[in-house]
């Protein structure tokens, strides 16, 4: 499972605040957590900064590689944001997103064809959200043959199929599984990635819907995700998903979650 | 999600020592609690009472639908325990289970053959234990079609694709899941069932991993499953998990669970 932390987003007031006074030693603190707890990529948003976007971005990605040895993932659906945050950036990073909108394509496709960049291609276009499984397969589809036509190897995207709330129409939780399931299929080598909070909006008990979503995308082939590493119970689902779904030699990685005692099962 | 209560088993020593002594009460008990937890069909199995089973089984079965409006699923892979269960029980019970193995084939046949029974069709044959999807596909597919023949519709028909050890090889989670999948997708209106607790055999943290593999199972279309309806956090993970999977008009369930305030999330 490659886990990226999603905690460092301006969308969290802790961490606006913390972006606006310019606080290095509590972002820094953030990615160190996020780091220790397993995170592969450390997501770096300043989306709520209009105007300063791209200054706190790369101010961001500087002070969070500073404190760990992780790849960022640069998220902004500015393709001016990702460029100045990738500028910065030392090693590969990944980059939160590529879709269909043919403003955001355009402008964020030279960014990174040919570049050995992980890329996020969510399953969005002019025509709006995808709902079912066939539309989102549609979409995925021509981003996959587009990026891998300018030069993106298959297993750098990911693709973000976009998880809508079951609280909206009951089929929207199994439409965006079983979109998991056909893209693993019809693309090998291809991930995919999502977040998960969508799906459980405007229900109770979110956290633990967002966890059993989790498990039920790593049955389908789900193999990375947009989460809060700390969540220690989201953690130890996934470690025992990922163990079950035939991803864990010989039991390893669960034994030795189980021998730490780090996770709440 | 069809649940089959599985409490009242004589390989635990309270329910064995219960039926040796024909505690009447103690039995209508575990019964009961299992019918108000939500259970559809409350197992019996007097597997350990060699020369006794058959008789044992009867009086389980006249005391369980004396204490609940529920039908059993007569639990024995002796097609003459089976028989005399059936003797005794009023209205549709399920019978867990015939398999491909010759013997318990062609006995069983006859009794169920032609009834509108519910029945376990376990992926079992002489040649032993499949270990992967195409092996347990192969025995579904045989199992279903001469069933069929036999005329037992479609949908009173369960398979179960018999859980083995992910400790014993990785593989044998995903294979399992996998040939959910393909089982439900080849045969329209058939049912998936399983017991969950040889996929945790070895291992620590067994009820969470269970619970984890109950869900992973829902995702790929699992909908029987034969568990203890008293753990609190299995039946939050299937309602959970049920939501997730289009199978809750209107998130009803998981609204309506939420609010009794009955499971652990």
């Amino acid at each position: 499972m490659n886990v990226v932390g999603e905690l460092i987003n301006s969308s969290r007031k802790a961490i606006a605040a913390a972006i606006e006074a310019q606080d290095t030693a509590a972002i820094q603190k953030v990615a160190k957590d996020q780091f220790e707890a397993g995170a592969h990529y450390i997501d770096v948003n300043a989306g709520i900064f209009v105007g300063k976007e791209a200054e706190y971005l790369k101010w961001l990605v500087k002070i969070v590689q500073e404190a760990v040895d992780l790849p960022c993932c640069i998220d902004s659906p500015d393709p001016k944001c990702v460029e100045q945050g990738l500028a910065v950036h030392k090693g590969t990073a990944m980059v939160n997103s590529i879709s269909l909108e043919k403003d955001r394509y355009y402008a964020l496709l030279p960014v990174i064809a040919g570049t050995d960049l992980k890329v996020v291609a969510l399953c969005m276009s002019d025509d709006g959200m995808p709902e079912t499984t066939e539309a989102r397969l549609k979409i995925a589809d021509k981003l996959i043959n587009n990026l891998v036509q300018h030069n993106i190897p298959i297993d750098n995207i990911y693709v973000d199929a976009l998880v809508q709330p079951v609280a909206t129409s009951d089929s929207f939780g199994i439409e965006f599984l079983d979109a998991i399931q056909v893209i693993t299929a019809n693309f090998p080598g291809v991930h995919t990635i999502c977040g998960l909070s969508n799906i459980s909006y405007g229900l109770p008990n979110r956290k633990f819907m967002n966890q059993m979503f989790a498990v039920m995308g790593i049955a389908k082939g789900l193999d990375s995700l947009i989460i809060n590493p700390l969540d220690k119970a989201m953690m130890a689902s996934i470690i025992t998903a990922e163990t079950l779904a035939g991803r864990d030699n010989f039991c390893c990685n669960y034994l030795e979650a189980y021998r730490r005692d780090a996770f709440v099962w």
